[in-house]
């Protein structure tokens, strides 16, 4: 990042999301992201992301690392779904209590607009994607490394709802170990 | 469809499928596949067809439909996933072998594209919405009927890929149930 453009990256997903709420995903350009996220020009919003839908959805390279790191170094006797609720640590930890506010609008953003649910969806497809081929790499075979990581997915889509509700006061982490739980059962009772 | 269009719809799927393989999706435009269709115009295809993505996905309607129907039908006692094999049976009985070549092209153009692969990932993920929904409404509480549509939907992916396989001679209805076996193994063993 040049430095007389500080925390450009994480200024322009703010604006961006401030303007899709104010005036709508579709009626917003690039521009006008880039000015209101203070002075900003179109060329610098382009060297951050390819194109409008994607400032939303930055994260997923970090989200992928986290988890592929996560499930490199569990211990090597856990089971899968240890090694999972490892990954979701390492995931839900990245997420700090200061943005659950932005969480709960983006949810609202990408509820409404059939593009932004179909990224959103791919996104959903390429994190457990990830986790399952972490599975693999420990050892795991098929097809419960899918499998595993189809739970680790549902656990953790389940915890970022709760935890971006209006008021909610626990930490991502304590979602996800509770809806990892929940699942854990789901999957001991599924006849 | 018009008495005068016989099978249009079926025979643009094919031409699309045809100068895809042959000329690339980028470069195939909406009225070379209506051309190749035997004639057929730009408004015939827009008859059937919103653009020309839709074109390769259009049983998502009618495979929800079966889905969800099955699901209706199954007996009141059956467990998850009974129900869940109902469904399947019903998705996979209507791919008869006369379709399986085009599978195995279609899953080919699908690999070699991004935006393919985007709009294949919301198909699974949409069929597998209307399977949770469909035991929800069977009485299914959560997590358990996300998890058993999730587990319904590896199912078909896996037996979907294996019938397409060529020289292959199963249905995929025994393909269907040999994977929702092995699927339901992994559930019994996963910790």
């Amino acid at each position: 990042m040049a430095r007389w453009e500080p925390n450009a990256r994480e200024r322009l997903v703010r604006a961006a999301v401030d303007l899709f709420t104010e005036q709508g995903y579709d009626a917003t350009t690039v521009t006008q992201i880039a000015d209101r996220a203070g002075g900003l020009t179109k060329t610098t919003f382009f060297r951050h992301f390819p194109d409008k839908r994607e400032v939303l959805f930055a994260g997923q390279d970090t989200h992928i690392g986290l988890l592929a790191g996560a499930l490199a170094t569990a211990p090597a006797d856990a089971t899968p779904l240890e090694a999972v609720g490892a990954a979701l640590d390492a995931l839900a930890g990245s997420f700090g209590d200061d943005r659950r506010e932005l969480a709960a609008r983006l949810k609202v953003l990408i509820a409404a607009n059939a593009e932004l649910r179909e990224r959103a969806i791919f996104k959903h497809a390429s994190l457990a994607a990830a986790v399952a081929d972490g599975l693999r790499e420990r050892g795991v075979p098929q097809p419960t490394a899918t499998l595993a990581a189809d739970v680790a997915m549902l656990a953790f889509d389940e915890a970022f709802a709760r935890w971006a509700e209006p008021g909610d006061r626990r930490s991502l982490v304590e979602h996800a170990r509770v809806a990892l739980e929940e699942l854990r059962e789901a999957v001991r009772e599924l006849r």
